[in-house]
């Protein structure tokens, strides 16, 4: 897919004038003011005219939630970077997404980034995950988008180590492209004393979370449950973003939202669902 | 993929005893009380012992959305139906199907069917529905799921041609079982004076939502927004839920949570990622 950006910068390049810079959209579901947003927002001013729209607190579980009961406004921010304009937002990060295209920006984006989310995004937790769905959300509008993780919850986590590979896979996208319907999913292990390793192509490992309901009572006596459970990887093999993470290395997946399982298509019309 | 149901059937059989009835858990995302989920209840009852586990209010649009950030509660109703309990949750529902799994049932569920959905889940919608994550939750638990969606918001919606297909089509995921990792997706057209002609099994067709935001002022004079918008959908395919709505079929597309593009993985390898 050749985006607006690259073709008119093959103009540009045909006629020798000086390149028009892309324009890039960053969001998340950490909220605005987080620290993986800040480093994502620093490194994309070095690859083009930055527009941040982001929740104006943190969304993080909301999965691909869009307000439709509620109103939205939207909060124009000081500048706390080199972006063009910062905006809070006071929906999901998919209502980010949505408003920034329609409301905020004149012409669309090249590329669309979310992250750094505090916390993995990997596997079974993409689809729990609004990082990735304000990701899935601008490639569902046909806009080359990228979610960007950290496998580290704490508000201290060290983006340091992932500020040359963000920079990079943005780059690589801007001047590749994607294909329709791919999303690309990035997840940074826990920075340690050891190194990244590199970048590994990869699956999403089949997993789920195993829920623990802490059941407690309020004052009154009543009942009351808070939601959390530990991680489960149900997966042995060997090319999933699991298996790389764990081994220190950078996982991207390629994802899509066509959800369909084709290779059941045929199956299902065994199926005695008629007469 | 055999149930503990077909399991225990199965030995039932071998010694003569008479057959158990299967556990089915049902929920929705348009809440407890929605005209919908009670043609779901009353079919599921010829089927089995039916358990309901459902927002306490309307939760449409919040796809995969769980609560991390509050909590949780269960309130026992009245039982209105031939159900063996019902209870309302205050939570999203992939909240509800995680908790009557770890909270309610002593059991596994045998089959989890969610619905029937006021409005399309057809396409691209897939990803925003409640209704679908509630059935895709339950995938990931890896119990057999199915999501019914009828394509009429009204709140007069007739489900009742699309009794006999709901039926049917339990009985047929009760009795085959579905692989892991799959869960699946049935649309029914509006009822018109046309009669549903049958069931197709088919594809999710690529299509999005053309946002259109209506921007109002507040009384104070505060610019807010309300998130509509119109479906477009972009697929001229004839093997698609779309295409096969729109000739009065049934639409039944099998669905995956494994987002990965497994086809871009060897592209994305010839990138330069690395060094």
């Amino acid at each position: 897919m050749l985006t607006d950006f690259n073709v008119v910068n093959l103009l540009f390049n045909i006629f020798n004038m000086p390149k028009t810079k892309p324009k890039i959209l960053v969001t998340n579901d950490d909220g605005i003011t987080a620290p993986g947003i800040r480093t994502l927002i620093a490194q994309m001013c070095l690859l083009g005219d930055v527009y941040v729209v982001a929740p104006d607190k943190p969304q993080s579980g909301k999965g691909h939630a869009i307000t439709i009961d509620a109103i939205l406004e939207l909060k124009p921010l000081k500048v706390n970077s080199s972006a063009v304009k910062e905006i809070a937002c006071t929906g999901t990060p998919a209502d980010c997404v949505k408003l920034a295209i329609n409301e905020v920006l004149d012409t669309r984006p090249d590329l669309c980034v979310s992250g750094i989310n505090h916390g993995s995004n990997s596997s079974i937790s993409v689809i729990y995950s609004g990082t990735m769905s304000a990701a899935i959300e601008a490639g569902v509008e046909g806009i080359p988008s990228i979610g960007f993780s950290l496998c580290d919850f704490s508000k201290d986590a060290d983006f340091r180590e992932a500020e040359p590979y963000v920079y990079k896979i943005a780059k690589e996208v801007l001047a590749c492209g994607l294909p329709d319907g791919i999303v690309l999913n990035v997840n940074f292990p826990k920075v340690s004393e050891v190194r990244y390793k590199g970048v590994k192509v990869c699956r999403q490992a089949r997993a789920n979370w195993r829920e623990k309901f802490d059941k407690r009572r309020n004052p009154l006596g009543k009942e009351y449950y808070w939601l959390t459970g530990e991680f489960e990887n149900l997966d042995a093999g060997e090319d999933t973003d699991e298996y790389w993470l764990s081994k220190n290395y950078i996982s991207l997946v390629p994802i899509q939202f066509d959800l369909t399982a084709h290779h059941m298509i045929q199956k299902l019309n065994t199926w005695k669902l008629n007469g």
